[in-house]
C-alpha cells in the first residue's frame, strides 16, 4: 500500500477499508508515514468525515498499536466509565467505591493529563503519600483483593493515539468527531474494559457546546464499542456549570467523601448514582442489575451503611495514602486565603459559568499547562450556587481558596465574570440530556 | 501569527488575508512552519479551495520567496508563454524564434522538469553542442544581440513553491486549482514576465481531463495575473490527440524546423502562429498588433522569408549547438530501429490517444521519472493519422523510432492502444477549446 493512495482515497470522500486504515496507523506508529502525510490525512479527515466502519478501523488500529490490557484475572468482566472531561468532575473518586461496595472490582488506570484544574490522580495524591505509580501486577492485586484499585499509565496505551494526538495539536485537526471518538475509544479499549459507561459532556465548561453535537458524538463511541463486541451506555450531562460545589483537588477530595458519607449536593450525587447504576447494569449483563432504579437504591443502601466509603478508605490505605484524611478532612490541605465572592445584586442565579470558573482555578495553580508543571493540591473554588438559585446581594457566591495574593487577583477577575445574576427567574439545568443505551 | 490559526481559518472556510498567507509561505520557507503544518493547510486548501484574493497572495508569496527576474533590459515589455504540459508540444521552438523574428526579443528560462517525453530544453539538446546553462547575463546578452535565447534556471526562482510542490506531491494535494494556478503564475511572475500567454492543454494526454475545468483552471491563472497588473491571455487547447506529427526530442526538433521552413502539420502549425500572435499582440500593447489575423500573416512572411528559420539558427549558433543539423535535420540523432504500426481494419480514426503514445515514447527512453535519469534523445514516435482520418488495413499509423528491441515491445504495445478505428466516421478534433482575452 501507499500512504498517498490512501489519503487521495479519503480526501475524495471514498470509504477506507479496514485494511487500509491499519495499514496506516502502523506505518505511521512505525515511522514509515511521515508527518506531513498523517496531517494531510488528519485534515481530509475532518473536512470528509469517516464512516462508523471507519471509525471503528481506525479505533482498533490505535488501541492495538500497544498492548491491550487483560485484566479478566481481577473481574471476569471489565466495567469502566470514561468522561469526556468537566469542571468539578469528581465522579470517578465517587462511583468506584460504590461500584466495589457492590461486589463488582474496578482496576482504573487513568492519564494525568492537562488542563485547567487537576485529573483524578492529582485529587487523590491529596490524600498524603497516595501512589498512582503502580505497576499492572500490582493494580490487578490491588483490585482483587480490596475490590478497587486506581494507577497511573505503566505502559503506553494506544501510542498510536499519543502520536496522532501531539500532530492534530499542531495541525489544527483536534476537533473532528472522526477523531475525538476514535481517540478516546482506542485507550478505553486498550485499557482492557468489556463495558463502559461513557459521560459525554456539553456546556459552557466542555469540549463540546453544543448538545447535538454531544449526542452525536456519543453515538458515535457507543457504536464503535458495540462494533467491537463492548457493551457500552452513554449520557450527555450538562457542563454549563461545574458538577458539584467544588473545584480544585483537595477541595474535590473533601466533597467525595462527603457525598459518599451521605451529604453533598444533590446534582453531584445524582450524577454520581447514575454513572455508578449504569456500570453496575452492564456487569450484570441482563441477569442481574436490570433495574435502573433498584439499582440506584442499591448504591444509596451503600451510602447509607458506609460500604462505598469503607471502600474508598481501603483504597488509600493500600495505595499508603493518610487514611486519617479520609476521616477527617480538615486535615487535607488547606489553602491560607479564603476568600468570599459576593454578589452585587438580589435576583436569580442565570448563569456558573463553568469555564470562567475553570480558568480561575487554573489561576489559582490548580492544573497544569506542560507534563512538569506543580499543581497546589489546596487551592480552588467553592461554588455556593446554582443556576436557577434566589440569592441576596451580597450573599456568599463562592469562596475562593488562594495560597497567593496576586494569584488571587487573576481568579477573582475570571470567577466573577462566571456569575450573571438577574431580576428575572432562570430555569435550573438539567443534570442530564439524554442517555444511549 | 500562529500556523494553527491560519490552517484552523482555512479548515473553517474562512478567507485568509494576504498578510496571514504571506506569513505562512515566509515561515514555511524559512522552516519555521513544519512540512506537516504545511500538509494540513494544503489539503484544507485542496478540499475548501481559496478565493481569487488569496490565491493572488499566494502567488506572489511564492514569486517574493525567490528572487524576481528583471529582463526589461532586454526588452522594455518582456512577453512569456506557458503551456501546461502537453504530448509533442513543440510550440516553444516555432513561436520563439517567430517573435524573435518580429522584433520581440524573448529571453525565456525553463525548467527541465519530469516528465513521460523530455521539456524544451532537453528537445534542444538534440542539436549537439547546445548549451542550456547560461547565467543570466549571458541569457540577456544572447537575447538582446540575438532577439531569442532560451536557459535554464540558474537560480531558484520561487524556492517556495518547488517546497511545496514536492509536499504536495507526497501528501495527495497535487491537483487543487488553487494549487496549481499559484505554482504556475509563481514562476511565471518569478521569471518576469509583464505579458504571459497561457496554453492550457484539455483531454487525455493533458493534467485536466475536462475543458470547463481547464476553462476553470485558465480563467483562475488570468485572474491571478491581472490582478497583479500582467497582461493576460489563455487559450484551452485539445490534447486528446499529439500534438502535431511527432513525440520525441529530436524527432519533435526536426519537425519544429519543417514548421519554420513552411511545412508541417497544419495542425501544430495553426497552434503555433495562435500562440505568437497572442504573444505578439501583448507586446504591442495595444499600439500594434492588434488584429489576429493580420499577426498571422504577419507571421506567415517570417515563415515564407525564412526570417523565423534565421533567428531559431542564430540561437542554436550562439548557444554553441551544431547549425548543420538546423540545415540538415538528418545529422540529428537517429533510431536504430524504425518500426511501422499498422492498422489493423481500415475504417476512421476515433481516437489517438496523447496519454498512451506518451507513454510508448517513455518505454522507448525519451523521457525522464528521476533527475539524474538518462534521455535517449532519437527515440520517440511519429503519428501519421489524426482523429476523423480515413485508412485503409494495412496503413501506417505510427513509426516507432526505438534503440532497443524490448523497449520496443513495451512501447508497441502502449502505441498499439492509443489508436482506435472503426467503420463509422468521426469528426476531427478541434484545435482550440476558447481563448480568453
Amino acid at each position: 500500500m501507499h500512504a498517498v493512495d490512501i489519503i487521495e482515497k479519503k480526501r475524495d470522500k471514498l470509504e477506507l477499508t479496514p485494511d487500509e486504515i491499519k495499514w496506516f496507523i502502523d506505518a505511521y506508529t512505525r515511522g514509515d508515514v511521515a508527518d506531513y502525510q498523517a496531517a494531510a490525512f488528519c485534515m481530509a479527515v475532518y473536512l470528509n468525515g469517516m464512516t462508523t466502519d471507519e471509525i471503528t478501523a481506525l479505533t482498533m488500529a490505535m488501541a492495538e498499536s500497544g498492548e491491550i490490557l487483560d485484566l479478566s484475572e481481577v473481574s471476569g468482566y471489565v466495567v469502566d466509565k470514561h468522561s469526556s472531561g468537566g469542571v468539578g468532575d469528581k465522579t470517578t473518586l465517587v462511583v468506584l467505591p460504590l461500584v466495589a461496595a457492590l461486589g463488582v472490582p474496578v482496576a482504573k488506570m487513568s492519564g494525568r493529563g492537562l488542563g485547567l484544574t487537576g485529573g483524578t490522580l492529582d485529587k487523590l495524591e491529596s490524600t498524603t503519600g497516595f501512589n498512582v505509580r503502580l505497576t499492572k501486577e500490582e493494580l490487578m492485586d490491588y483490585a482483587r483483593i480490596n475490590g478497587l484499585a486506581l494507577g497511573g499509565q505503566t505502559r503506553k496505551l494506544a501510542p498510536a493515539d499519543d502520536k496522532l494526538y501531539s500532530l492534530r495539536d499542531v495541525t489544527g485537526t483536534i476537533p473532528s468527531l472522526a477523531l475525538i471518538s476514535s481517540s478516546i475509544m482506542s485507550k478505553k479499549i486498550a485499557a482492557g474494559a468489556q463495558g463502559i459507561v461513557l459521560d459525554v459532556k456539553v456546556g459552557l465548561g466542555a469540549f463540546m457546546k453544543d448538545i447535538d453535537q454531544a449526542r452525536e458524538l456519543a453515538q458515535t463511541m457507543v457504536n464503535i464499542g458495540r462494533n467491537v463486541g463492548r457493551d457500552m451506555v452513554a449520557v450527555i450531562s450538562d457542563m454549563n456549570q461545574p458538577l458539584g460545589r467544588t473545584v480544585g483537588n483537595a477541595l474535590e477530595v473533601a466533597e467525595s467523601i462527603e457525598i459518599l458519607r451521605g451529604g453533598g449536593d444533590e446534582y453531584v450525587k445524582a450524577h454520581c448514582l447514575e454513572i455508578a447504576a449504569y456500570m453496575l447494569k452492564l456487569a450484570g449483563q441482563g441477569e442481574k442489575w436490570t433495574d435502573i432504579d433498584a439499582i440506584k437504591a442499591e448504591l444509596q443502601e451503600a451510602i447509607d451503611s458506609g460500604a462505598g466509603l469503607d471502600k474508598f478508605r481501603t483504597m488509600i490505605k493500600a495505595q499508603g495514602g493518610d487514611v486519617r484524611m479520609v476521616d477527617n478532612t480538615k486535615l487535607l490541605a488547606q489553602a491560607r486565603i479564603k476568600y468570599p465572592l459576593k454578589a452585587n445584586q438580589a435576583g436569580y442565579v442565570h448563569q456558573v459559568a463553568a469555564d470562567q470558573i475553570a480558568r480561575a482555578a487554573f489561576e489559582l495553580g490548580a492544573g497544569r499547562e506542560r507534563k512538569e508543571d506543580d499543581i497546589d493540591l489546596a487551592v480552588g473554588l467553592e461554588v455556593m450556587v446554582k443556576v436557577g438559585d434566589v440569592v441576596e446581594a451580597g450573599q456568599t457566591l463562592a469562596i475562593i481558596h488562594a495560597n497567593d495574593e496576586v494569584k488571587l487577583l487573576h481568579a477573582r477577575k475570571f470567577a466573577q465574570s462566571a456569575f450573571i445574576v438577574k431580576d428575572e427567574p432562570a430555569d435550573p439545568l438539567p443534570l442530564f440530556y439524554g442517555v444511549i443505551e
